[in-house]
């Protein structure tokens, strides 16, 4: 079914080509344009037919769109926000998909043209690899896709964004700004700051070689390097505009884990076991709600012959 | 082909039903008899056909084996080593799975009389669930199991124990004790200690509710949990014997995690973005050493249904 008649993506990497993918599956928009800062990756968007038109700029791209939405990093939202604010159409939505929502808003919103919708939006659901190829059209199936509407904002228009959201399979909610940014600082910025860490310090060590942590990796370090392995740009953008909130759990992780080394120097058995198996029921509720799967080592296939 | 006789499997729980059914697969030996603490295990063991004979006690269990494996959590080994030492038949083969090693030696081998061979080893290969239920006959194949023989050990004995660990799939390797303890440390210990602390900060939070880390788990956070979903028993036994490595990297990991976060509070994306960098090239050496899937997510299933 047909959400908008013509949607224009800015950026065209992991997010963006998903969602292309999963437009084009159900149908959801008449015709895709698209517009990404190097001619390579436009070229691959209108090769692998992402897009049916490309751009040079974003300013040509949005041009005539009732959907414009924003899949560039965090970083880059404001200087594309000041370009294509005088070429928006008429009663258009505009949208974004990052990964923090205070910033974007700040950078964003103040370029809006008062006959636009802003509603900003960021999908919990990626995976470590990125570009125009690394899409695929059910990556938002089952994931959640929030929204933070902003004051003002038109309930008919938030309603059809959300229809639209929804037809690419997420489940979506809204959720208030802040509270965003606090929630996601939880459950993925920090997560993510300490994965980094936890590889870069396998990366400086000298004592153990390089080639000893990747050969022996399979022993719960490699978990780590997953989402280690996102893509620098973003995360970088993410570490700088959710500052507060992100220092604010790390203070709270460092905390903890100053306690549970003490317990460690000192043999306390009894504080590790009992924090161990708190932790357990956790993983638990994930696999009840049905955020992952309960097969041993979340289902990987077996290692490759390596001999 | 048979390897030995019969083999004695001390603790009947992931590590030790996974030996039993590679052990049945492969036809690696004649006989298995087993013993664990809790009679509901011993009953369960020989219902599913762990073993041909349980024991109550570990001495009966060990009595006329050729290989006894101790497959108890790492402070159990020597409560267990000096009650099997009487009873262990002349020219056995003594090993061990515990994860650390110096901690494993120090406790079992001034048990040992003279007339067997203790060669202790670790198969690293795990999963996050435990019990006589969780093994599989292929947990070791394609994965490291790394031997420690000790001063004196006879050469045949310990060609005869590689031989039967490589029956069960296992790529065998030897490594001496203190950079056994020091290379896990790396890649397995410290690791499992921060994502029990990241669970656990999410665990404690009060502004954030319990039912938002799970809900929205899916962003990061999840990889997490499937390890600090391990063994309480297990784990606490690792940090307290493997105490100086665990407390070393531990000590380096904070420090680089200090680094960052003055790079965020400071705004410093330049040395994000590099450090950022470094890290992914680790997660391509650990795919291109076939040590895990390059499918996005580890290749999971898609979430559930949750609506
Ligand atoms: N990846 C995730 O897991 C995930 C999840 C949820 C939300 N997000 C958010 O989604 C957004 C995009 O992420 P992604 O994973 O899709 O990134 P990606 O695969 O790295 O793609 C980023 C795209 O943005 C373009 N771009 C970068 N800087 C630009 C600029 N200054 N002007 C114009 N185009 C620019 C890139 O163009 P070139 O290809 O030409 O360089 C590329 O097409 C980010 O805001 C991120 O926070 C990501
Ligand atoms: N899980 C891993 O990822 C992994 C990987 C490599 C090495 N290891 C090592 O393998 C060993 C076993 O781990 P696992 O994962 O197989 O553990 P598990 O599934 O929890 O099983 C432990 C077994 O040991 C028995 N046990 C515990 N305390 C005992 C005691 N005091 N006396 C006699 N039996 C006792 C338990 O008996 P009940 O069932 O009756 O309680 C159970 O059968 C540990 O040393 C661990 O460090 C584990």
């Amino acid at each position: 079914m047909k959400h908008y008649d013509r949607v224009a993506l800015i950026g065209l990497g992991l997010i963006a080509s998903s969602m292309a993918h999963a437009i084009r599956a159900g149908g959801l928009a008449g015709e895709i344009w698209g517009h990404a800062r190097s001619a390579e990756t436009r070229a691959t968007a209108l090769e692998i037919g992402l897009v049916d038109r490309v751009f040079e700029t974003a300013a040509e791209a949005v041009a005539g769109a009732d959907l414009v939405v924003l899949c560039v990093p965090v970083g880059a939202m404001a200087a594309i926000a000041a370009e294509i604010a005088p070429h928006l159409a008429p009663g258009a939505t505009v949208t974004d998909v990052g990964s923090v929502k205070q910033a974007v808003i700040e950078a964003v919103a103040p370029h809006m043209p008062a006959h636009v919708q802003f509603i900003p939006s960021h999908p919990l659901a990626g995976t470590e690899h990125s570009g125009p190829r690394s899409g695929f059209a059910t990556l938002f199936v089952n994931r959640w896709w929030l929204v933070t509407p902003l004051e003002g904002n038109d309930p008919a228009a938030v309603a059809r964004l959300k229809g639209f959201l929804a037809a690419m399979g997420a489940n979506v909610e809204e959720m208030e700004v802040t509270r965003h940014d606090l929630v996601l600082a939880v459950v993925s910025h920090t997560p993510h700051l300490i994965a980094y860490t936890m590889v870069g310090v396998a990366d400086h060590l000298r004592r153990v070689t390089h080639d000893e942590v990747i050969k022996y990796s399979a022993s719960g370090f490699r978990d780590f390097t997953r989402i280690a392995a996102s893509d620098p740009t973003m995360w970088r953008d993410v570490f700088l505009t959710n500052k507060e909130a992100t220092l604010d759990i790390l203070g709270r992780f460092t905390e903890e884990l100053f306690m549970l080394q003490r317990a460690i120097r000192m043999g306390d058995g009894e504080m590790l076991f009992d924090y161990f198996t708190r932790t357990r029921a956790i993983r638990r509720g994930i696999i009840e709600a049905g955020q992952d799967t309960a097969a041993p080592d979340f289902g990987r296939s077996p290692p490759a012959e390596t001999k």
